[in-house]
């Protein structure tokens, strides 16, 4: 079977394009979900163009080999896992950035060019790429997509899906397809784009997008505030999102801050509930005037500390402390880093619910996120070499996706489901809205041939 | 045939939930798109609850009748029109804000609620629902998530589609499907929730739908410039866009402004070539300062006229001739009302383009629109009774139509194909993605029930 399938995509492919070399085959089994289950590739595809991604797909189909699309592997969930057998689709040597049409305010990126080609390529004509996942040095744009990724300012300009235009996708039956166009608002048919958004590698291979750009905000004031409880901070997140338009709303509880502090002493409160960085970008006087805002909602939530700057460097100090976070939990042991979502007003909630589970199941657990979109990363220190707390790492990390759940949230909010969250699915989806899923994947992969076991 | 479908609708409705009077039947044939065929409905569904809705599909599965969705009837492509036979089901009983959660920033809500309705519902409670298409006084929710509606605020705030959270659809096979949920963020699965946004009734019909609200933005402040060429205006645009946020970037073009001037003076320059009206909401200081660069940005690009006012009253004046565009140009004959986008760098070409065309089919054309999304409305100003002008008109819409498409465009930003533009729908897509289009009809609803001849 393996010889067959080589041999078919050698026929095809470049030599360049095809690799079988074992140790590279290894080196492309896993994402970063070091939990997540992975098999063995037979073969790694690296093609050089759309065509070419076309012809793997005519080898998997006529031979029913799944296929496993893949940017940079940084993902979180498993998502870029290799199934036994798979083809591995790396799409890094796609990685050009195509065109920046500046007056159109946006670019057309091949799927492996890296987050951060594309926010330069966007500078460079004086734009702004706003998408940006803590991996966008690393990360491509086609992970990016097919994982509908998050990040720090999309609380104000939304996910990766709200900057897609248009998408190049070659489906499982190689037709390439081209969805949405260069316009900002197209009703022209259904949203094909943001079907394959978020969809995981499951319904089509992402070969080339239409980026939305940005004219680049104003310099941005950062205000830190510190909480003595979990309920007052949470009172302030939604405090400034009812009244304010932050371009960054991070919370960091306790347990994060003192690994920082453990890590790299910066004088934070230690013994605070919870600390809150926000910003403005709204500008000179505006942001002033929203960070004040913002001051004012912390202070009625009861906050014991509060400052702002509007200086550059000084706000980048504090900005260190929230990228400095899961570095910091990661010094303390190993992790399981979890990324749940809960409607605005059930943050306390969810972090109260949190600190009940680490007391329950004897775990130390972080919580950090993005609070101003309900999305929190409560991450789970265990360490590895202790079988039992692993196993109690691990309930711990499924009590806090049915906490997610039972509070009226979500497994994942930016992450993605891949094979770490796939039992949890049905709970959240409910039996309907998961037979319509099955539904649209046999009608886009009815041989399952894309990345299967993954999301479904 | 019409007796068994009456009579399979009484015994599963209440009888306040069916008419068959054949003046309300009448009535309930078209939407605003005069042109567009409509046939004569056997029945009026009025459903109270969601398990009508469900009936109504049973009935229509069971004796294979197509069901046409209807919300106020604004729509302008012929989306909501009857086809013979079918059962048009209304879901204006359906209209209760259900949940206003101030603290989640989020509102439930049935579908035949009123865009105005949810507005004043936010409002209530300090809030905002940004999403204000001109209808929005008079049309549905339900109506506006099933075309995507658009508006003049989206240039900042995106349009309908960014303003779902998630929704309570009923399939054609009867099954009740939640989409998404409460929260900001979610990856949980495919985005099912936009691939209903802007089906126009024809995968499933849209019952509830939980909407996100935003601060209210500060008040605004409105600029007017006047342009001697198109070229002009359309840098001016680009130039605006990519380097500020205006809150509202519209375009009028010397036709319509005259239309405006002959039916409501206001002292409009009627020589100009092209007006632009922007707004920013930045706030205070910052909203004049952005008002500021607009302001220079338009005399780069040549205006011969720049004014601007914080004063609330006086920008409400100056927004006047806008809102007064497409009843003034009403006022001179019968109209064809077109909707077309382009990438924001082609608006000028778009502008010549329907100006060549008004004089090569020897008819007027007046554009307005959306101009910082490049979303534009040229309207075809005909007399009725003249049947040689009727079908010059027609020519010159589908012209647009094609010369949108030559620019990179589409042919509708934000009213939908419907019957209007069925025609043209391939010509945009292309077939593999037309192909597409038709596998997903398929796989939702095999029996071809739900508003067939619309969109596809
Ligand atoms: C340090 C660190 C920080 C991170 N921070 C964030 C963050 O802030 N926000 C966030 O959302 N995520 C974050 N992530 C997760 C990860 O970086 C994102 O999910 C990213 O989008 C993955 O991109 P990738 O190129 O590495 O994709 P991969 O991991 O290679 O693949 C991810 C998924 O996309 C599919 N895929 C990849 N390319 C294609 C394609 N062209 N067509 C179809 N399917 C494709 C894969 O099959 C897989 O299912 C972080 C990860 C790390 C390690
Ligand atoms: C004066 C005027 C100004 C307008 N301005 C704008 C504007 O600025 N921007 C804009 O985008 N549009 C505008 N429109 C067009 C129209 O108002 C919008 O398309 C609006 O969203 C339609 O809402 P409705 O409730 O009238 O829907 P309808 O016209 O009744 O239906 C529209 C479509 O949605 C489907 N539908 C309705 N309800 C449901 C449901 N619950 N489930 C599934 N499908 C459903 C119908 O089958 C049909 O295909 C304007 C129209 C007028 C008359």
């Amino acid at each position: 079977m393996t010889v067959d399938v080589v041999q078919a995509l050698s026929r095809l492919l470049s030599a360049e394009s095809l690799v079988t070399d074992p140790d590279v085959l290894q080196a492309h089994r896993n994402d970063q979900a070091e939990w997540a289950p992975a098999g063995m590739p037979c073969a790694l595809a690296r093609p050089a163009t759309t065509s070419e991604v076309r012809a793997v797909l005519d080898v998997a189909r006529t031979l029913r080999v799944p296929v496993v699309a893949r940017g940079a592997g940084s993902g979180l969930s498993g998502g870029a896992n290799a199934s036994d057998g798979c083809i591995v689709l790396s799409l890094l040597r796609m990685n050009r950035v195509l065109e920046v049409d500046r007056r159109g305010m946006l670019a057309v990126v091949q799927p492996g060019a890296l987050n951060a080609a594309v926010k330069a390529a966007a500078a460079e004509h004086g734009l702004w790429y706003a998408p940006d996942p803590a991996s966008w040095e690393f990360s491509t744009i086609g992970g990016n997509l097919a994982t509908n990724a998050g990040g720090l300012c999309c609380v104000k300009y939304g996910v990766t899906g709200d900057a897609v235009l248009g998408l190049e996708v070659v489906l499982a039956d190689g037709s390439v397809v081209r969805t949405g166009g260069r316009t900002v608002k197209n009703v022209a048919g259904y949203d094909l784009t943001r079907l394959f958004v978020g969809s995981e590698g499951t319904l089509g291979i992402i070969t080339e997008a239409t980026l939305r750009l940005r004219p680049r905000p104003p310099k941005a004031t950062t205000l830190l505030a510190a909480f003595p409880t979990l309920v007052g901070a949470g009172k302030a997140v939604c405090d400034i999102m009812g009244t304010t338009r932050p371009s960054l709303l991070e919370l960091m509880d306790r347990t994060t801050v003192r690994a920082v502090e453990a890590w790299k002493p910066m004088g934070l409160d230690v013994e605070a509930a919870a600390l809150l960085l926000a910003r403005s970008d709204a500008g000179g006087a505006q942001g002033e005037e929203e960070v004040g805002v913002m001051a004012a909602a912390c202070e009625r939530a009861g906050a014991t500390f509060v400052m702002n700057t509007a200086d550059e460097a000084e706000g980048e100090l504090l900005m260190g402390a929230r990228r400095f976070a899961y570095p910091a939990l990661e010094q303390q042991g190993a992790t399981l880093l979890d990324d749940v979502g809960v409607p605005l007003s059930r943050i306390p909630e969810l972090l109260a619910a949190v600190e009940h589970i680490a007391a329950q199941r004897g775990v130390r657990i972080g919580t950090f996120g993005h609070a101003g979109d309900g999305n929190m990363h409560p991450t789970v220190v265990f360490d590895r070499n202790d079988l039992d707390a692993m196993t109690r790492a691990k309930q711990a990390f499924d009590d806090i996706l049915h906490a997610a759940l039972d509070l009226g949230g979500t497994i994942t909010g930016e992450h993605g489901v891949g094979s770490l969250k796939r039992g949890f699915l049905p709970a959240q989806l409910g039996s309907e809205s998961l037979h319509l899923h099955r539904t649209l994947k046999q009608a886009l992969d009815p041989l399952g041939i894309l990345n299967p076991g993954k999301l479904l």
